[in-house]
């Protein structure tokens, strides 16, 4: 039936392998051959024309090894022909990113015989995006599966993966490339900038934009953290002397995100995603659901989620948040109450013991709101997918399959992590308007969640995953003793890897870590050094997790930061807001007024005012994209019209030379 | 030489005579026959290639009229072709705009032979656009002025007009047309919305698009008047129940103007002017100066302004404007000192005389304001044009050949005018929180400043304009008898008219009365009704003045109000800040805070952090750009890459189909 990769064959694949397909390993074997078929299919017949081989493992002592696992490769001429189909924009000769297309392949850049020219994420991209776009024909049913139904046009692999026949898809790594990678990523000690280009070469547009915003963060907050210091030794007793550092604050907040964007935008050129986001994405692929007219292109899609299913979302959520506050805010009130017990035991008996004691409520309450943001993301992620059994959210690279969820789902974790995280402190910092504790609170919050996030994210899986994998190698070495099968072993140990989930849960730490240093840290200046500290720390963990710890995720071609970008936006606004009324708050600059309360607070409220217009004019003036890459987006846009023009009058008035056209084009085809 | 059109031969012009041409009585012959030839000339040898005829004005008694006054005109062709030069978008088979193509005209929706598919304004801005692009070739001067030099590539037009030799350049209006529009525009009274596209069509999208303004403004206040006219009525005795009014006030002010950016939009795809402005336009032909290399086009043309010279206005007009507001704030005080003035003969001795004297004052501030703004925009006028003698900023339709000046022009006015007209308000409602005073003070202001634009725009250029009307038609009548020549006459009559200065004092005007409205109408709620009934006559005085007062104005593209949404923008959340101030000051409010003032600023504050932030997030939320629209742009940018995509691919495989292509193309001309 299909080449199998039996263990005789060895690992030699007559192709390679880039995506794995693991099937349930009670899969009909009629579902097996349509599903094979269709993808080797030409693409005329509505197939993917992709190269696939089965993988065959050893019969393993007692466990049988699931039989039903492929990988995927395809030739070169399809994956640029691929290339075209996505709308990669690959720099032309003239310097200029263009969209890439296979006749007009040869005057790209960089291009010579086509090896090399497409990066390994885009590759493994094309293949998810072939598979994603493979659609049932006729098909009333999946062959074996009477109950799987399909109608034209369903995606396959979507509908084989929501009923449980096709259990995961992922890449596969490229030990060479990864080795090279880690080596000039973590593995050594350096102060050289991470290797974003080849980052972004290997995972894709969306983990080197990540990684870009880390390094990026984390040196714009060297200055503070540098200030931060003598504040901290030579003030520290003296709660108030915060105005100038509040200041400070308040600047480097707003110009940090300007120059991001600008940044940001000079990344997204050069990897060609910031032109090819004014491009039109194809349908996405994910989606379920009936297709529709797609107006803009012509082309028929899948139809995005009805007004109704967004009432319905709102009509549960909106009580169930309210419900979570709640309970936040319950839990933060027995927080207080246990930081009042630990004073009140402190100062009855105030010796070393009882001194850390004043310590343990923040950490309890640290590690709560830690548990918490971790149960309210499962119960955000139920709700967004509820009353949609199909949509696996986190099923692939995150969650490029539905914005509308992705939006709601970010804004559901987005304000209750809010909400979670500095409740206390602004409880602390305006209504008690207790500094000492707002810093200590502060402090105890910054260094848990730190220390937890770090243990949660990489050497837990880490160490769980090197469990597995010994158990992997001990098995694998036992049936085949000393000869060595790469291959087999490699797909075996990624198999069972943990999915990387997106970048959602780091971006959202960073927010968070920002939240805290534009907010707070002129109450407590060391925030800003810790951050830094976390961040290096940081970087490796994140890029040792990426290497090894999960499965190597889909590329995500991303331009920006996207809906981060807002939010980073509103906490500054935020921060503008609160680093005001802290002025306000600090005895510095009650004791110039010391007889009119009113007049202090007018004039604090203006000069917010005056602030925030000054942060608005600030983001106005300074352009999002810097000059070079304006023009050189114009002029693609140029051309664009111009071309466009030129063809609505070539397809008018020569009929002949069109045909004339076709026929060279299909000639050279 | 030149076919003049003498008395003779009556007033039949070959063509339709579209501009009037009127050079210097005094011109040299050789360089009328040279400016002529250059505009008739081919356009392959560089040349306009239009029509051009003398207009010999009948010797009269006396008085001798100029003698070289030009009308130009073209052919149908060259008009379609120049339509395709400044890249017009019409209405394709589809239904979406498109940019018009003389190669493929037949698929655009109402071609038919061509004929009435340019609107009048558009023919003429084209003819302008043609001549403002008649650039020197290799002459080194003009012919018979040694001193008047030219390079390759300047714009002849230009430095002919600068040197004044040629007069003045204008668009003819159409006399039919006009009786036309004026009968349907203002002529009547009615109930029925302004002929908008009618408007568009004789003056131009930048017009229509003001006037659309207008009338959306003036619709927009009628709640508010509506509401307004019961509050002033049983309320006038009791001030400070206007807390309600704020509150509406602030959500009407947000609401206004994103529905507006809508309509606006939907005005702007209609006309096409939308789409148009993501194209790319033209080189500004008025520009002055040496020609660069445009990094977008790849084309030749002027280059902007340097930074130095930039630098070089601030360093000027910094002092110059710190001086101006210094005045105006001196000017502020002498009427506080009148007023005190007034009100204490008032109270010495009440009676009529002096209780109309309490209004004095008021009404001198109003005059004195009009009269500083006047001279303040004479001064930013010179200002911006200073050290660039070449530049007229207001030679011919407003700022167009320059955005720069133009915005500079814009901030230096709009920053006086505002200081001027309100920091009296805001000084008597805040510092001296009198606000029987302010109430009074804003009547005043809006009812004499009503009043004296009416008059200054509408009526005395209009009592001139007919003093003058009446001495050319008796000197006409004099000279010809009873013979009819309209065309002689009207262009006579039309030379001599003023030339209308674009839309910018007329924006100006509703941008005050916006701030009026939305920042102090709460405290008195006749405002709106005022501004109503000032808007009702301003539609009419307005069109009056377009069609009978001024010199048909050459046609304006226009996609949006332009800078002028952000002044309104700015004004608005100027209009949150100043309610929620005028809310905390009122005594309804104080009444709930009895014992603590400090309380209630904060929850004033607070409330208005909160109606900011609903601001931003309804502005946010509200998509600028209906739908449908949206859908339609992303049809042509999605179709443009497509074609461009075709197009790079076309170009490098087939030469020969290129070749074929071509040949057919110029077959086709």
């Amino acid at each position: 039936m299909q080449l199998g990769l039996s263990v005789s064959d060895s690992d030699v694949s007559s192709f390679t392998p880039l995506v794995v397909l693991e099937l349930a390993d009670d899969t009909k074997a009629e579902a097996i051959t349509w599903l094979l078929n269709r993808i080797r299919d030409k693409q005329k017949n509505g197939g993917a024309e992709l190269l696939v081989d089965q993988l065959l493992f050893p019969a393993q002592d007692g466990q049988k090894s699931n039989p039903n696992v492929f990988v995927v490769g395809s030739t070169l001429q399809r994956l640029l022909k691929g290339a075209e189909d996505v709308g990669l924009f690959k720099e032309f000769q003239d310097g200029i990113m263009r969209g890439f297309t296979y006749a007009n392949r040869e005057s790209f850049k960089d291009f010579y015989d086509g090896e090399g020219f497409l990066s390994d994420a885009e590759c493994q991209y094309i293949i998810k995006h072939e598979l994603d776009t493979l659609r049932a024909k006729n098909e009333e049913h999946v062959p074996g599966y009477p109950k799987v139904k399909l109608y034209p046009g369903k995606s396959v692999v979507r509908r084989l993966q929501s009923k449980g026949v096709l259990v995961q898809y992922f890449p596969l790594h490229n030990k060479e490339d990864l080795k090279r990678l880690s080596f000039s990523w973590y593995k050594k000690i350096k102060l050289s900038f991470q290797p974003l280009d080849d980052i972004r070469h290997y995972f894709g547009e969306g983990l080197a934009l990540y990684f870009g915003f880390l390094e990026y963060f984390t040196f714009a907050l060297v200055p503070m953290a540098l200030i931060g210091i003598p504040y901290y030794l030579f003030d520290w007793e003296d709660y108030d002397k915060y105005v100038l550092f509040a200041v400070f604050n308040l600047v480097w907040s707003t110009v940090f995100l300007e120059v991001w964007k600008r940044c940001s935008a000079t990344f997204a050129y050069g990897w060609g995603t910031l032109s090819r986001k004014k491009a039109f994405e194809e349908p996405r692929a994910g989606f379920h659901g009936a297709l529709g007219f797609n107006p803009i292109t012509g082309r028929e899609e899948p139809v995005y989620p009805s007004s109704k299913r967004q009432l319905r979302i709102y009509l549960v959520s909106v009580p169930f948040v309210l419900l979570c506050l709640y309970l936040s805010f319950y839990v933060m009130m027995v927080y207080f109450d246990m930081e009042n017990w630990a004073i009140s035991v402190y100062n009855e008996n105030p010796n070393f013991g009882t001194g850390i004691l004043l310590f343990v409520p923040s950490i309890i309450y640290a590690v709560v709101i830690e548990i918490m943001n971790l149960l309210y993301r499962y119960a955000a992620e139920f709700l967004t997918n509820w009353g949609e059994p199909e949509i696996l959210l986190f099923s692939c690279s995150s969650f490029n399959n539905s914005y509308f969820n992705y939006c709601f789902f970010f804004f559901f974790c987005f304000q209750f992590n809010f909400v979670n995280c500095f409740a206390s402190l602004f409880y602390i910092a305006f209504v008690m308007q207790d500094m000492v504790l707002l810093r200590q609170s502060l402090a105890t919050l910054l260094i848990t969640s730190q220390i937890l996030n770090q243990v949660m994210e990489a050497f837990l899986p880490y160490w769980l995953q090197r469990r597995r994998n010994k158990k992997v190698h001990k098995r694998m070495r036992r049936v085949m003793g000393d000869k060595e099968l790469p291959l087999l072993e490699q797909v075996q140990l990624e198999t069972e890897m943990n999915t990387y989930l997106g970048t959602f849960d780091d971006y959202l730490e960073q927010f968070l870590l920002f939240g805290y240093v534009s907010l707070f840290s002129c109450v407590y200046p060391l925030a800003a050094v810790l951050v830094v500290l976390n961040n290096i720390t940081e970087v490796y963990s994140d890029a040792f997790k990426m290497c090894h710890v999960f499965k190597r995720p889909f590329s995500e071609p991303a331009a920006n930061i996207g809906v981060w970008q807002l939010a980073f936006e509103t906490m500054s606004i935020i921060a503008v807001v609160t680093n005001c009324a802290l002025i306000g708050l600090s005895s510095q600059v009650k004791a110039y007024f010391p007889e009119s309360e009113t007049q202090m607070i007018l004039i604090v409220v203006a000069i917010e005012h005056v602030l925030l217009a000054f942060k608005f004019i600030l983001a106005f003036v300074i352009p999002d994209v810097p000059k070079d890459i304006q023009v050189k987006l114009a002029k693609l846009e140029f051309d664009s019209l111009e071309a466009l023009k030129k063809r609505l009058c070539t397809y008018n008035i020569s009929k002949v030379s069109k045909d004339f056209l076709f026929q060279r084009n299909s000639d050279f085809k």
